[in-house]
């Protein structure tokens, strides 16, 4: 099969190296023999550190489109356009389209897929979702037998090494974002990781493919963890709890909620101790009961990985129709199928505020476990929904203190 | 496509359920509708839970055989024969066989696969291994593209049962292992999960698949968790492990060594929060790194799930060769690879024992830690090969006193 390439990041790189340098073993399996025909570039001139040959390089993807030998694409692309109009041409043009764009992927879902059977081509995109753990194929497989009805998901390396660092090492926020920025870990805008985009783009997809219903980004409540502190990480250490920045999503009949936040689990879940660049993916099936995925989120060799693995499904299924409909009509109802026990650091902006603030805790729990250090209030409260305590926090910042919130999540 | 299912015990009854009650959702994906034509059972009379009619029924296994309208076999027997030899007459009869038997399946893969090939028709076994866990799917997709050269399971419920419940209520081993029996956990003769071989089989199955050679119980070493105690859990707790029992392998260019032993975990490692009934399984490949796999390891329907799993891919992929080969040579090094720091504890029979022990352990390694309570000294030596202790314990049982150990996996 004739392939082109999109792309010569750091994915495309992993792709060619796995594919042309032989660097992995899917030839000895593959019941067809894979050439890549064309790299699209933006410069056809800049070096590069892998030696791609002169006359595969193009910068035109018209080419690409035209080339009737080439039956694949493969994007290797970040951005949002014009990734969806190649897309789009490329399954018209009766090309099989692989990618690892969850941007695209998490907004266009439905229309690609449908594009994509209605050209009889495949759509493939497992890089888009959690690196190199192979979650899509593993949905799409427990689809087939079971209902699944939640899913949890650590899925954001960055966020996950500034939580994992702050609490391991008892450091600031900042100062830890700061590092991962140095390490190339953080972007120079970080907000994509840690007030959840990244994430949440993810489990519109995982949760779209689960439920049978478009779900996208928007569709997604998302807080951040900008406001963790030192001292949060402390008293989670103290209450045996881990933060983690979870992505959940629950389906119920004809509705579904899907947040982004951060969470508190017992240090005795298996989700604690995933650290640094991991990502962990858990499913819940009506027949299978729990299963959960662990391994590489993101990087080169992980991500081409998985690209390879989808290029490999269409050689050894062609002709073959895969079955996903997302046209169920389900409601978002938003946050409210989240309850549970909520953690709250709320900071006073001075002492006589103290009364008021513990008034307006009191109205909504019963508290179970308090303490008072400083200027600051550490409350656990009883099992609350998520409604009553986002009230709460809007209340509380209004009153002119502030107040971060985290569920427990047992 | 008419199928036989072999068995009416808890897998066949949740493989039934599955398929003719609808139970699974399986059938809106499947490309063809099932049909169970022949049930195979010791007793045509007997009572049973689920209303089989009476004409699917039937004793004589030629029976199914000489029907040429089934295509599919579906084993969910437990035992070596007959069952053994009906898989081989089935595929010799060009039907498909699905099992959940890893007696057979590790005892006779080559010569399975072989038969398989021959015939051309699909062998697989994926609820042989880790219940509903889709380990030998993945095993087999990371196998196109990587060199897999590691791998680590917990893949025995009752063992680990016993363990989490001697770690998290501080009790010995005879009395939570009565209390599994009386629950029904554990077989009244235990040996097959305590002593290794159920997961020492588990083991064969993956590594044989892993490595390319077939690997058969006998050539895996084998300790068991009878002397583990209340005492040693103590101290596991105050040092930050946790036991579990682990089935380990790994391969190095033309070797192998696979292990099932009690080893200690740090309390941050995922396997440690692995408890009771669930099953997780690392594979290390070559490009993709570490992938974990985690869910439940036995019960009706996670391992039905499987075995429908399986069916629902004979009729997905027919006319497909899997291109399983098992004939690598490997040499087996038995524990050569498996090097580590060591946990001890060791019984003295009396007070002038103590310095003649102290003597034997320093000779093979410079303690880094040591604990002597009563008439137990409780060591952790610095980094050791698995035969230097070997040896060690069987200096130390046979100067009368006795010996725990256990390697710690980092």
């Amino acid at each position: 099969m004739k392939i082109a390439l999109l792309g010569m990041g750091t994915v495309g790189t992993g792709v060619y190296e796995i594919i042309n340098e032989e660097k992995g073993n899917y030839f000895a399996n593959a019941q067809e023999k894979v050439n890549i025909k064309k790299v699209l570039v933006r410069d056809k001139k800049k070096k590069r550190k892998l030696d791609v040959p002169d006359d595969m390089l193009t910068d035109s993807f018209d080419e690409i489109l035209n080339d009737e030998e080439i039956e694949t694409i493969i994007f290797a692309m970040g951005g949002m356009e014009p990734e969806y109009t190649y897309m789009k041409e490329a399954m018209k043009s009766k090309k099989h389209v692989i990618t690892a764009n969850k941007a695209v992927v998490s907004e266009y879902l439905d229309t690609l897929l449908n594009l994509a059977e209605q050209n009889d081509v495949m759509f493939l995109f497992e890089a888009s979702v959690g690196g190199g753990i192979p979650i899509i194929t593993s949905l799409k497989e427990t689809l087939k037998i079971n209902r699944i009805d939640e899913i949890k998901g650590i899925l954001n390396g960055t966020s996950n090494f500034i939580l994992s660092k702050m609490s391991s090492e008892g450091r600031d926020f900042s100062q830890v974002l700061k590092e991962a920025q140095d390490l190339g870990f953080a972007e120079a805008d970080p907000s994509a990781d840690i007030d959840g985009f990244d994430v949440s783009r993810k489990l519109a997809i995982l949760s779209s493919l689960a439920f049978g219903c478009h779900i996208k980004d928007e569709d997604i409540y998302k807080r951040g963890i900008r406001e963790v502190s030192k001292s949060d990480m402390e008293m989670f250490d103290n209450l045996g709890y881990v933060l983690k920045y979870l992505a959940h999503s629950k389906m119920e009949s004809d509705n579904y909620c899907a947040t982004v936040e951060p969470v508190l689990l017992s240090s005795k879940n298996i989700m604690s101790n995933v650290n640094e660049e991991f990502n962990i993916v858990s499913i819940h099936g009506n027949i299978i009961g729990e299963l959960q995925f662990y391994g590489k989120g993101a990087g080169k060799n992980a991500t081409a990985n998985a690209v390879v693995g989808d290029l490999l499904y269409i050689i050894n299924n062609e002709n073959k129709k895969e079955d996903i409909s997302l046209d169920r009509i389900m409601e978002n109802r938003k946050l409210d199928a989240f309850k549970g026990k909520y953690y709250m650091r709320i900071d006073i902006k001075n002492h006589e505020e103290f009364k008021n603030i513990i008034d307006m805790v009191d109205e909504i729990s019963k508290v179970k476990k308090m303490m008072v250090e400083k200027s600051q209030i550490f409350v656990v409260t009883e099992e609350l929904s998520a409604y009553t305590v986002n009230d709460l926090a809007q209340k509380i910042n209004e009153s002119g203190n502030s107040l971060f919130y985290a569920r427990i999540v047992e």
